[in-house]
């Protein structure tokens, strides 16, 4: 399909210091092509691919988004095609010299009134679903449970209208694992805060087997979530069936039963936007994403922080890059200090598998013109908009406080986004320039191309085209504003996303650094 | 429920120079209560945990199986209840001067005339259910191919009466992993072998996404299964779609379509037991895995090896402590290598993320009566019979050759089960103790109960009770002939096992020893 600008070759430069530009239109652009400016293609350049705008000389920085993505390896002359072989990659910036916390704040100001319908929790969050969670401590019950979800749902919720689904917390965690390893931590504490998502109302259920070594004590410590609660209430163990599986089947079905009466109970109400919590991701990134959306959810990014809502973005190695733009951009030193620890932690992480974060890109990254993790980070870094940083998220950790946080987590898309859940996320936003149908059962999923061709092909899939600013057709700001609008929709029910209403499922994917046994 | 031998406690001593027996009584032996020997419980002893046959003084050694299980930490009267508490843990056996294939064998009568009804391949190899199954290259791809394959189960399966069922070979890697780490070939090459499981027919069908770091090539290197195939027909690439989610969906039910026709014209046919490639695990084990259960598997593995069968045992971290029994058993000293090698790789590996064998015991095999895991490894590799181990196959690997195997695994459950069926296992037997609804899908899995009380109390679950021995009513010869049986008749069809009955399947889940990016 061949969009309007189609036949005048067009490229992007998105700093005035960048001496490469990025190749706009769909089909790319043939040898000898010219652009607006004069500069002449000296051979094809697809689409997303970069055009040098200058003669860079042998060891020459390589700049875009005004930040060195590489070193020219040889002479690149001016109106050649600059790939990932002409490039040596830059280190990552040293941790031990980082600017903390020294940025100006500029003054904004608050964006109010907006609200959304949304169902209030007894903890006082807010869920944008009303979902029955079925926790679990362990793999093994995972088969018997999800033969009771699919009954629960056939049987039971067509009785209680007000509940959106029933879900299992189906995970390959909970035994076989070395539970007191150091690292360790990180997958229990997911599954306890996964259990508090706020879409899931606060209502405990936890299904385990008996004997395996994640305790349901330590997804349920006795806190508000089961006050009030005997545990026989919350809690099944498949080992205590004395009728086999028509046992296990028969109780699940009347703990989740009981569930289902106290969630259908519960109404949506005026929230305002503040209690919104946001995740953002990127995956099956291309050189449009630093371009088109992730930029896009940056002013959205900001107008969140400024309508005292809560909005995270994350993806340790696709930070680590751009991590001096960031620690200035830290509210105190100490967030500062909390950023700079999460990028070190990974470092070493990565190192003890002989790993290191250039091992993020992918081919398709590549083919999109992406050539290495620097031009990567520098546009996945897009989404954090402006704002200060005002805190830090470990993985696995709930988000504390409002604005713009950092949850440091892999760039892996399901293990960032299970890892968003646990946080708090109550709705998520997730870019793609290459394409992906992802979704999560626990929160809506917006999904935005960075392309229009790529939003016009899978119609059923993308949420939002932000391809329309490439094309001229909506700056930034406004593309922004119009997702800032369309959270408060999906985040009310109006607007189901299409990850939804086909229930593209992902499974959760827990990220435990620790070992197997 | 109360069975024969309840008012005369009783307890079993295995190997004659044993100092400590394991209470056989379902509700345990009160103190004071008399054994057949006079021995007077000094305590309260449950079932399945151990009673002191001999005072213990402070030091000394704690014997069961004939080996030393820990070393006494106080003195330890006659008649009392031997715990956790009272003992030191040994250390594991020295890696370096085990003694390699030294052990005497004994000539065995070969076991000729059985056969089973199964699937030949065109490899050779056997399958014993016709599945069609779907492998997928990154985890991006599973909620479509979820969608699609829930349609053909319902619309196009009852077209096909002799294929089982269409599975999708769903996972959580391909991408967001360290792909060139070093040990990211083991869940590559699982992957791959997955694929080639005897219980797939040889039918190549991949799902991939387009940009993931796991490429279609790496499962399908044009190879047999691919031969005489264009890549239209046994690759779709989501981001191919011309048309959304409907096109994705459309594609993937023609593809699935296309691969039914051809399995729905196998038959089953007569083939020698030889072909049956029998993978045995433990879950959820206690003091009674190593009396009953195991040790019935190990009468069926010795009787699978004089059938010419393949059979493989497992579990790393249970099989560490008792490695001074298995490398004299090894058939070469280059077995015997091999052995070592796993087990210095996999303490490598623990110790790398802080932990050590001692890591695998859980809650549930101590509430058991198993107080640490040198208990527990001698139980565990009773499963391994009494014939010589032919071979090794590293994780991930397929098994080359026939005999007593040993698949170098994880002994978590679903890991281990996935090894296994990479290994190219076609049946499964899995034998537990506390209670488990495992069950997977590409394989049926035999339940073996090590207790009469659990197999009574969950009838549809357990296939096989092995607690007949401790009741005197069968012996682990008779007991080991039945289950050889009945591998015969769950390979043929004419048995169903529960697991299959109720559609249990747990997810696969793949070893992963590299970092995820
Ligand atoms: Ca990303
Ligand atoms: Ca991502
Ligand atoms: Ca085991
Ligand atoms: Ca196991
Ligand atoms: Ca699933």
């Amino acid at each position: 399909m061949l969009i309007e600008h189609q036949d005048s070759p067009r490229y992007i430069r998105l700093h005035a210091d960048d001496n490469v530009g990025v190749v706009v239109n769909d089909q790319g652009v043939a040898a000898g092509s010219r652009f607006a400016d004069g500069l002449a293609a000296a051979e094809h350049i697809p689409q997303s691919h970069k055009v040098a705008l200058a003669d860079l000389a042998e060891g020459a920085e390589v700049v875009r988004y005004g930040q060195v993505i590489g070193y020219a390896l040889q002479p690149i002359p001016r109106g050649s095609w600059v790939t990932e072989a002409h490039l040596r990659m830059p280190e990552p910036p040293a941790l031990d010299s980082l600017p903390r916390a020294t940025q100006a704040v500029a003054p904004v100001e608050p964006l109010e009134g907006f609200t959304f319908e949304g169902f209030r929790n007894p903890d006082g969050s807010v869920g944008t679903r009303n979902l029955l969670g079925v926790s679990t401590t362990v793999q093994c019950v995972a088969g018997v449970l999800e033969h009771c979800v699919e009954r629960a749902r056939k049987e039971l919720l067509p009785k209680y209208p007000n509940v959106d689904d029933v879900i299992a917390l189906s995970h390959s965690y909970g035994c076989g694992v070395a539970i007191n390893a150091p690292d360790a931590v990180i997958p229990i504490r997911t599954l306890f805060n996964l259990a508090r998502n706020p879409n899931l109302g606060g209502q405990a259920l936890v299904i385990g087997l008996g004997c395996e070594k994640l305790q349901p004590v330590q997804l349920m410590p006795g806190d508000a979530l089961t006050s009030g609660m005997s545990e026989p209430q919350w809690l099944y163990r498949l080992q205590e069936s004395g009728n086999g599986f028509a046992g296990m089947v028969g109780q699940i079905l009347g703990l989740i039963e009981a569930r289902l009466e106290v969630l259908d109970a519960r109404r949506r109400e005026t929230c305002p936007a503040s209690e919104l919590v946001v995740g953002m991701q990127c995956g099956g990134s291309d050189a449009f994403s630093g371009i088109t959306a992730n930029p896009a959810l940056g002013v959205t990014a900001d107008l969140l922080v400024r309508a005292g809502a809560t909005v995270m973005f994350s993806e340790n190695t696709e930070v680590r890059d751009g991590i001096h733009l960031l620690t200035p951009r830290a509210a105190t030193p100490e967030v500062a200090d909390a950023l700079i620890r999460e990028m070190d932690w990974y470092d070493r992480y990565l190192a003890r598998g002989m790993a290191d974060r250039s091992a993020n890109t992918t081919p398709g990254n590549k083919k999109g013109g992406l050539n290495n993790i620097v031009e990567k980070a520098m546009g996945s870094i897009a989404k954090s908009g402006s704002s200060p940083i005002a805190g830090v998220v470990p993985p696995g950790e709930k988000v504390r406080g409002k604005g713009l946080q950092f949850c440091a987590t892999p760039a892996s898309d399901f293990i960032c986004g299970t890892l968003q859940l646990a946080a708090g996320m109550n709705l998520h936003v997730f870019t793609t320039g290459r394409g992906t149908p992802y979704g999560l059962a626990m929160v809506p999923v917006i999904k935005v191309a960075t392309r229009s061709e790529l939003a016009e092909r899978w119609p059923d899939l993308i949420d939002v085209d932000a391809g329309r600013v490439t094309s001229g057709r909506l700056s930034l700001e406004e593309l922004g504003g119009e997702i800032f609008r369309l959270y408060l929709d999906v985040a009310s029910g109006r607007t189901r996303t299409w990850a939804e209403r086909h229930r593209l499922h992902n499974d959760l994917v827990l990220f435990n650094p620790a070992p197997v046994t």
